[in-house]
């Protein structure tokens, strides 16, 4: 395969969000590491998501990294003492994972020093998002002021970029803009609580997002439901 | 035993800064939990010691998060291939860890906020150090900046402090602060390739600063080293 001169780590949870960051990244010419972790979720089936479309899609290396955040506690996704809720809510809601997107941006910089590279993707979205702190526009920014003083590359000139392709659009413009760019979202497992198969539960907020983003965008849901 | 009712999350390595700021954070009265990693380094010794001081100290729990930075490689702290050098050296040097207290401090963020603890104790210095970027106060301000912009509990308004009582002292000067506070240094193992007992190569930076730093102080070196 003929590689390219531009190189990104894109962090893949093998969700709608991320496997459309990921196709930007692409479209835009960068040769692409992806990133999973292993952190002790529930959705498991959303690893064997991202491997999957990692191979598909030809990225250079697909890694995931076991950080075992479940045993710090304090979210749904991650104790299985917490219910995943089925219904709307106020605030930041109990799937939140304490600073989850922090520790995953870190461990990227560190993979990203190491290959030289100095672009991260990142699919967090802060308009049709479940209202998690690290998905707004300051908290890149903030990260990425952080990451520019943190690391040997940064001091030697070679400036870390956090790019966040879908922070502004809405779910039904990150869907259409991902069949323009050939994404298959049969293979994306978004559910925080998808059976083994990735087949979604179609009732949690990230299933509740993504149904009214494929509503909103007129287009056929093309997720797999459990109940169907 | 008393508790207190000011709580703080200490990264402890088992290493003299980091005891150290233990001790610090002791007599500003907080209820220490310490957090160590268990991140693929050469010198595992200090795991042993961290786990040690942590009982002994009477720290409300000692935490040893597994995280696989040897797997990234790139260092000569993680990777086998690569030597840790005995000889000075300009700029940063080959045992620095990419992004290694970008890591450490965001898991201790996502401790913290389960925890509801808006203090972090981390024993980086500015002066007598081996020239990591993310041990100077740029690096530490911009990660308190972000660590407000990244959590639930910032945007609650719990704000996150992170405390570097040793960053702007020498080593002779920690070492005095330490032992006026009854830090036991022959527990302490700094050393980057000290052997299984702790006992230290005495030729490696790590080694040459606090070698340095006892004799400033004009104390009696209390390092166990291999070779007596």
């Amino acid at each position: 395969m003929h590689r390219k001169s531009k190189k990104a780590i894109v962090l893949l949870s093998g969700g709608l969000d991320s496997v459309t960051t990921l196709a930007v990244a692409q479209a835009e010419n960068y040769d692409c590491y992806t990133l999973s972790f292993d952190y002790g979720q529930r959705h498991r089936a959303e690893l064997t998501a991202a491997a999957k479309i990692s191979a598909e899609k030809g990225a250079l290396q697909h890694k995931v990294v076991n950080i075992n955040l479940a045993d710090f506690g304090g979210s749904a996704l991650t104790d299985e003492s917490i219910a995943v809720p089925n219904v709307e809510h106020e605030g930041i809601p109990i799937t939140y994972v304490p600073a989850r997107n922090t520790v995953f941006l870190s461990l990227a910089l560190a993979w990203a020093e190491v290959l030289k590279i100095n672009r991260i993707f990142i699919g967090v979205n802060a308009v049709d998002y479940s209202g998690y702190p690290d998905c707004r526009p300051a908290f890149i920014e903030a990260f990425e002021t952080m990451a520019n003083l943190a690391t040997k590359a940064a001091i030697e000139g070679n400036a870390m970029k956090i790019e966040t392709p879908l922070i502004r659009k809405t779910k039904a413009q990150i869907i259409q803009m991902g069949l323009e760019l050939g994404v298959d979202y049969h293979q994306t497992v978004s559910c925080y609580q998808a059976d083994k198969n990735g087949y979604a539960c179609g009732v949690c907020d990230s299933c509740r997002l993504r149904r009214q983003g494929f509503f909103d965008a007129g287009i056929d849901d093309q997720t797999l439901y459990q109940h169907r």
